[in-house]
């Protein structure tokens, strides 16, 4: 047993439950669309993977509540029926008290476990870690579009003291050469079974963005009728707009003819130098077609990211909002590539339900690049992956652009 | 003032709270479908009224919280914009503590207001008072929605010891001349204004039954293949037959081939001696059609209810469930008529934003008379419309049959 | 067998046709919604009615084409399994011309039938005719509908030569006396189940207007607001409002400032002397309470047009708009009550099939009294009882105003 | 002016016509859903195109009728607002006669230009043939989905003499080395630009199916629970087996236990030597996982369908199901592969309202390969990729099966 793996599992576990303090019981129970959870849900689900995939295959062990596996169940067929993901909103019972006792329940078997855990187990309580860490992301998303359904616009965390309105760095473009290039996991270290097999791809030469766009700039395209002129658009983006009437990102709201935007310190200015986040697929890719540019393909993001050594340190404290853009790769926005999610060459699902994590998803997808802000310590990883349906916008989606060499 | 208005008022709010006091702040918070409400909605809306109506006229008063009329004005056009009601299960914050603040503030200040209230005003006071009444009867329909698509069917309280099962008392059916009757309400106490004014009616001679249709009677029809033929429904009931796969009653389910009834005791055996409830006016209908009777209309109840005495005592103690059938005419369920929820000759709606109380849902709905196990103490009267859509099955609501003499 | 009957099937059928030969068999395959029927499909669905109830059962005759009666079932659920009521404008195949032959195929053995018909059919050969011209009313309705849709706006017939525009006749109200009446059918020629039996029913004193409302008058209520104050509306009204965008009747556009209307003889300017039509329940009870007043009850319009010895002559050439007020209490448009759809004290519906005809319909409706420029000479009926949903503006609906004593 | 361009124009033009002379009036009118077109518009967009893009600028010019440019302009928000593309079935009139003399009107108009074209303008002539050659499939796809919703489920064309049932070739499998291969249209011929431009892109050595998957081996599929069993499927993909109740292919139904298809020649029996069709990417996905396997990728089919020299000749005469399997890689349905639908390497959409041809649409759509039987003779080519959503059935739609090498 990994004394390291131990004490990551008290970390990861640990951080669930701070972010979880930030909330009231009732902000917990709630689910304002069917894409989000409620926080207990995250923090039950996540329990329940390391309980359905550790602790219940051992002897002995005893599970903490008949039904929870129902309930608690996302997505994988092979274990079993499951509540409806629109309906998690519903759980009003077990409480955050019993969610909290079932975590309680888990970890203790657990940390028996892990003191005498067999190597060949060792992967399996990675995954669920990092698949914790994806979840506590997704709490600070989900709780996010709940807020903002809420017309007090409530905040999580007291407004930061902002110095003033600084201005982004100047966009600066790198010009990478065409060739093959190695890309995906190759490495010893952990990484989604989504990001192997490592393999060689072929680029030609392009050049891509030093930095995300950043909201004044997103606000050049909104002023010049962006949100007005098909011409720009995918079909599919154009009839959402009209659809979902889109004037802006998510979460703007233009009070008095000014724009502002709601944030989890409440509702407030916008900041032109931050990169701009809460966009769909759809906008990144209308703003680049607007700007003559296009988005980059996530093997062009990885091998400048690669040649940038960009994939250096985490955000370590609580960020609920990007950054201002600072010089360098690594901003706090996923970014929207060109690529579809799907597998790569040679790629294979691992057998049994674990297999069920990431390879059943790889249709009607982009991928997204990087880390946000809410991306918890350890969790970002230069090969990594993420994804999301092209209309989607709770998550802090941004975009740099590229174009050809 | 009238201090017997005064003492209703401090009893009709304090049995609001205890109702709530059942529930926790979790339970409060969650909205199980667009027409149901969540409790803490529940609490804060009728406060609303009061605030609204009474306090805010008056000089001097000071809102509890800006942002509240928005929140919990329910459906009053006149009186400005509000909350689109399916997002009320959206509202973790105000918390239940918050809302038991916002109660405090307003009680404090109805009761200096009560203490020299101005004749003229008393009927908005019981109006509101009334009103409040109604909600408690929601707040469990609604919590009983809500808790039943928990797939651990959690219990608001305890399970009573019923003594085995008894049988219904055996229906005894009551004859009535025609002639003209008075209907309506057009004494001096209070009634809501869809039951005014009183009018003569003309009704036709008519049987009606002397109790409610119980369990063991709907049982055969249901196991007569009631819910798999045509013939005896209504069109629109049998699309919804078919739309939403209803096979029983609502709250009820199969297990191991026997039906069992979800109720806020829990899950258990269906007891043959009590009314059938949760049943829609289409159930209603089509089982009418399938005994080879009919629905009985409002009058003929009220005619029947005048002359049966009907309008005696209330239901002193908290009661979650229909009480097994007794002799008498009054039961444990609303009934639905075979009536449409018209206006009565005459009927006018109040000037104002209360106007629209009642008159403006004066379409697409039946009545329904009597009331239920839910019905707080006080709350019943003989001339009481209560109304709802043809396919609503969550309040307690069964059903009496009548024929043509 | 009566010679007198066997014109009438002749004159009936006739008549059908004539309306379908203004049409081509491209026009008479198209549905425009599920609500409304393509031509060919009402052409068909008559024919199978005599078919089916008067010709199947006699020993000898031979289908025209198995499967015609899966296409042109209606909702007949006791006959068997039919077309999904939405599909009917899928069905190019049987052709036009085929449906030419069925119908010449059906007439060749009605008549032979109807030569030796017994006394005891004549009843459900009446029926059938008064079902057919049902139909005739719906084929103007439905097709008018559609072409609606068509960005062409074709007409179906050239435009008539109106000489400019002429003055409504001054609104004259007609005052009524309370007490008992006699309303319904009780007497011997034919009438539709749902109005009878005749009944007595007891009326307050009323006031009622003497002719519909005009375009002209329902002007200023547009002009007024009346679509942007929910004030004036019931509450599903409003809903329907806001969901739909309604600005105005059905059929009226908005063009350069001006309202045209859409008619079957082609766009053309609003005539302020023609009864307003197309419009819904809910515009007919809005429109009643920014007047003040009310719609009448079936019964105080039965009575009136009792006394006003309305029940005369009928339309006999084709119109396809309604013709401008006229003195006189008879005019051409159905007129909305304030009565809901339900059956008369002592109505049974009749044994098998044909006891669908009207009975499983009694909900979610509102009854309209009168007649329209669509129905058929012979057709009209002083206890006639139409009945629409609320929200139903394709047929040609108008309404009065009534008011208390 | 080239004199074979000429004779292109006439005959791909006639084709149109005579497929549409197999349909009548009322079978050219309907719409049986969203995504399909009526017949009737097929042969007016197309003749639309041609007159948008090379008569209407051309002064002289006059169009044929005032409105169609808005009833036929397809998605090209450049030129103007347009008919709404569910109501394209609404349209009555103008009838297919006026739709013929429109064509002839633009025929005319197009011979003379034709006669005279600027070399500079015949790449716009042969993009409006390539055009009018996709709509001659869907003229057939789409026909006989519209068909199929018909319970009479009429024939296009008389059921052909097949002699027998034959086996399909055996599987043969193709290995293909790695290494960089050029893809992509780089020749002088007609392609369409999301085909260009031609660039290398880098393989890992696979294996390949030489024929698609035949309807004998889905069989195994279905009758193995192919339907029932989640693991096989993309998410996406399962939750559309749930909704829509897929249990086999399009067109397949099961009547008296066993499964017939229909095709455009009437329903019949299965014929297992046949490649499956009208099968979605979500089941050929399915399948490929099911048997161990996988898609192959669009590169992977094109440098295959290279070295197999599989880009003879075409089918000539009229073939309304796909035939038999035969040897050889080249088969009757067009075959999904892995690839998402995104453009290449340096693609740029065409400046001007042409420019949306393809562009628009490079997301949410899946990449197939090959030809189908309906494929007009010439259209074929070994770099075209034809692209649809992944749910989508409607088209002659099967796969082959690859494998890592």
């Amino acid at each position: 047993m990994s004394a390291a793996l131990l004490e990551r599992y008290r970390a990861v576990r640990a951080r669930t439950e701070s972010l979880a303090a930030l909330l009231s019981p009732e902000d917990q129970v709630v689910q304002s669309m069917p894409d989000a959870s409620p926080t207990k849900w995250h923090r039950a689900h996540t329990t329940w993977f390391f309980e359905t995939f550790l602790l219940k295959p051992r002897p002995g062990y005893r599970v903490f509540r008949e039904g929870f596996e129902f309930l608690f169940n996302s997505y994988y067929e092979t274990v079993g029926p499951r509540l409806a993901r629109p309906s998690r909103g519903l759980l009003t019972r077990p409480s955050a008290a019993e969610v909290s006792g079932y975590r309680a329940h888990v970890d203790q078997a657990m940390l028996a476990l892990l003191a005498a855990l067999p190597p060949a187990a060792e992967p399996l309580v990675e995954l669920g870690l990092h698949h914790e860490q994806q979840h506590q992301e997704l709490i600070l998303t989900d709780i996010k579009h709940a807020f903002a359904c809420n017309p007090l616009r409530p905040a999580l965390v007291p407004a930061d003291e902002r110095a003033g309105v600084a201005a982004a760095p100047p966009q600066r473009w790198l010009a990478l050469p065409g060739g093959i290039q190695r890309v995906g996991h190759g490495g010893s270290g952990f990484a989604f079974d989504n990001e192997t097999p490592a393999h060689d791809t072929l680029l030609q030469g392009f050049r891509i963005a030093g930095r995300p766009v950043s909201v004044g700039e997103y606000l050049e395209f909104v002023g010049d009728g962006g949100y007005r002129r098909p011409e720009h658009w995918l079909s599919d983006g154009w009839a959402m707009v009209r659809q979902e009437g889109w004037e802006a990102p998510s979460y703007w709201e233009r009070r008095d003819g000014r724009w502002l935007a709601y944030t989890l310190a409440g509702l407030r200015e916008l900041d032109p130098a931050e990169p701009v986040c809460h966009v769909s697929y759809y906008e990144a890719s209308a703003y680049a077609a607007w700007a003559g540019k296009r988005l980059p393909t996530e093997f062009e993001w990885e091998a400048t990211a690669r040649s940038a050594g960009a994939a250096g340190t985490a955000i370590e404290a609580l960020r609920v909002h990007p950054a201002p853009l600072q010089p360098g790769f690594r901003q706090d926005v996923w970014e929207w590539t060109a690529s579809a999610y799907l597998p790569y060459p040679g790629f294979r699902t691992a057998p049994g339900a674990v297999g069920e994590y990431n390879g059943k998803f790889m249709v009607n997808q982009m991928v997204l690049r990087g880390r946000s802000c809410a991306t918890p310590p350890g969790h970002e990883r230069l090969t990594y992956r993420n994804f999301f349906g092209p209309a989607a916008r709770w998550q802090f989606s941004g975009f740099r652009l590229a174009e050809d060499a």
